[in-house]
């Protein structure tokens, strides 16, 4: 078990790697795993401070509020999406290809990083107005870089695809809601999963090389 | 606004109709529409009673703690869920057919009742032990009438899907994550979400019918 538990202590470290100062990522740390459990309004940035063994005025001196600490970790887990994303669309492939390696490498992370997805997707509603709009503008570009491999299937004549936009949501939505159900220990990796799911949605866009 | 808000009120109350008496049925809309905003965690009964008008000690003749107001939405959800999915499995047309009204039938819950649907599909760790184990069976239930629709499309030649259950868990997951990302005021209605869906789902199965 220590082995195992010190391999998930590296994995949650590594994601908040450009963080800093240490103490900062340890409350990074902390507040994703609070936040995760019982809610961002049930969280108080004393049990934050608690967790990363840290007095609430140390705390302070890195984040002057709760939402702050949120905001810094939707902004890490949504950059990192958007790279992701970037990365696939921009790759030498196929558009077949790219996308299959967009879904692959978007379902990994929300596998991997269930916990942190979770705290990104379902606690946007608690960031203030202008941390909102910063997300919801990474959010869109994310979607645009979709959109564009899609769309450069259908101009390639590879895809068959009657709504783009509309298959852009779903293909999004699909590997999101993978953080919901991803179960560490069920029987599929989050490299089976990404299989699946790249076939899956070259399945939905009416990829030529498939089926 | 009055006979939007009066629309909205009315089918708030219409999806808890077999909750009686009628204090217990106030008490579950104010219970759904406070978890979700706060999350279950951040939520006394002290709030729920006051949302429904009503004293602490009123609340207790009901419910006897926050974990049974859960429980009650829970069921109810996915017992509704099942139903929807029986009806669709056992409908007259092929496989297709019935498979396109499930997805169909299940956005459209997701969607419509987006605020009920996010508090049954993201609490469910708040649920006590048995609680638990009695929805987690119903889950499994809806999950294999899914996988009995696909099987049946495979077995009649009109489906080609090398991975029933992972395809089925799948279909369940982009219906469910409807919940999250719906906006009532966004431009596509839970019926034009549903018929993309379909479309999408049934090229996600070779279905013979599509592309």
């Amino acid at each position: 078990m220590g082995t195992e538990a010190e391999r998930a202590a590296g994995e949650r470290a590594e994601q908040w790697e450009d963080v800093a100062p240490d103490a900062a990522r340890r409350l990074v740390i902390a507040a994703v795993e609070a936040f995760a459990e019982r809610g961002y309004h049930a969280t108080t940035t004393r049990d934050i401070a608690g967790r990363a063994g840290m007095s609430p005025a140390a705390l302070y001196i890195h984040y002057k509020t709760k939402e702050e600490l949120l905001y810094q970790i939707s902004s890490v887990g949504h950059r990192l999406s958007l790279r992701i994303m970037e990365e696939a669309a921009a790759g030498s492939g196929s558009p077949a290809e790219r996308l299959g390696t967009a879904v692959r490498s978007f379902v990994r992370w929300h596998a991997e990083r269930h916990t942190t997805a979770r705290v990104v997707q379902y606690e946007l509603g608690a960031l203030g107005e202008e941390h909102y709009a910063e997300i919801v503008g990474l959010r869109r570009e994310v979607d645009s870089t979709v959109r564009s491999i899609i769309q450069d299937g259908v101009d390639a004549g590879d895809f068959d695809v009657p709504d783009i936009p509309g298959t852009s949501l779903a293909v999004l939505s699909l590997c999101i809601d993978v953080a919901r159900w991803f179960n560490p220990e069920g029987r599929r990796t989050p490299d089976d999963v990404g299989r699946l799911y790249a076939g899956l949605v070259l399945r939905m866009v009416g990829s030529a090389g498939t089926g």
